[in-house]
């Protein structure tokens, strides 16, 4: 009997589908994203993050902008960034995004850009969102209910039912 | 009895009148206003001068937000601007702002950024502004009556009075 | 004879070409874009012709950040933009962009920001580049022989012989 | 004799003096930083940081543009920030900056952005500069040396001698 196995392949098995939950969004550097030295300004990279974080919503069914219009809004409360190498001039990148936790009306989104081969990463990053009412400005009690089953799926937290 | 010269004298006092009223707003270059070329990127300049004109209006006692708070707002309807000479990182220069007509609730705005002392031109651009009914989002028939005195007293078309 | 006919159906057959020379480049609505009005900020539409025109060159054969390397810029040195409708948090557009002369290392462009099915005109702009030594920080005399020639059969300048 | 007691008073006195260290930066909310909220947009702030970081290397003798036309760059490595209550449209805050450590030519910077009375806190952050040889591409081994000399005076690490 090995029980210690069965926890070792739940964390593989669940790895795997991490693995496969990152949204892809390619980006191109234009003149416009660099600065001085010829590379990508360190602040545009909140921008790309932002557009692929947006766009992998919806690929989920969840439009940022009917959210903001029902009167939830998803601000970024926390936000850490290393930069590991400069992306240059025309350079084409993918900005690969996933949630990796939810908990309540706090979301959690890891990001690695990287070359498009995969062989260089440039940035990595984690984001920290919270569900705001934006009429009382206040942290809401729960994720408006759509959003809320179309997460639980980006996380895998149906596979065990 | 020379009626003709009474106006011609009108629009010299205009003329100098309005050469005063040119707001100054110093910029200095950073990193994040650069691109590539280590030189301001185009599109900085229309930032720079929305501050200078939010500032020109706040010196008159115009405070933008409010008059967004209250539901009018002032976008920009038409632009046009030449660069004649880039700005380095770390340049100072100054953004001179005017407002040069005030057609009901059609507003004029012609600008010339500079070096400190005045004797290089690097952009001129003329600006031209509407205020809108937020909520109607329509035209507005006038100007909100505070905003139309502080505006008068401004291109000097109080001065005949 | 009517040889008067033939230069009107050569100008009409270059109009029609001209009009199938629209690069279009779609661009959606971020959050990054927009300004307190929820729409998009009128600085941003100069970054998305910027981008129009980076991969208009590059579908042409001509890659910007290649002719960056070997010193030649393409600054803009002159632009005027109207801004017709106001474009919203989460929608997207078409910017369409095109070549209309050439006058040796000057560049005219035009745009035209619309809706996805072209029935809502958001912007209309031009745009002026000029090619530009870097080093000598001198404008160039004639553009580099491999892009004169790809931009010469963007405007059509082939076309008669 | 109480030797321990020096080691805690200098630690002190290090300590009172990093508080006088924060360089003040005023900034003020205009329309460009917003976005849809009305609030400023969470990228915006890192631009500010920037400003802010750049005037106070100036205040120090260190002219940022000096530094890359020497061929030293000074890139964001790390970057960590908080987001704890939103700045809206046409109000002021302070940027508070300081360097809390140099190890060679690595530099950890820290930040508060406040509300003017200092009452409110709006944003915490820290991020890590590394000085950079732009032509080799490489980290350098030291800084240049009158930079190093003037960061020794903010951090405070002549006063022992």
């Amino acid at each position: 009997m090995q029980p210690q196995l069965q926890p070792t392949e739940a964390i593989q098995q669940l790895s795997d589908a991490d693995l496969e939950n990152w949204y892809e969004y390619p980006v191109r550097v234009q003149p416009h994203h660099t600065d001085y030295a010829g590379v990508v300004w360190h602040g545009t990279y909140i921008a790309w993050m932002e557009e692929a974080r947006v766009e992998c919503l919806r690929s989920l069914g969840i439009e940022f902008a009917d959210l903001v219009a029902i009167g939830c809004d998803l601000p970024v409360v926390e936000l850490s960034i290393r930069y590991h190498r400069p992306i240059r001039l025309g350079m084409e990148a993918i900005v690969k995004a996933r949630m990796t936790a939810m908990n309540g009306v706090r979301l959690n989104w890891e990001y690695q850009i990287q070359s498009l081969d995969g062989t260089e990463s440039y940035v990595t990053a984690q984001v920290t969102l919270v569900a705001v009412d934006q009429e009382k400005g206040r942290i809401m009690r729960q994720l408006p209910a759509a959003m809320e089953d179309a997460l639980k799926r980006l996380t895998g937290q149906f596979d065990a039912s």
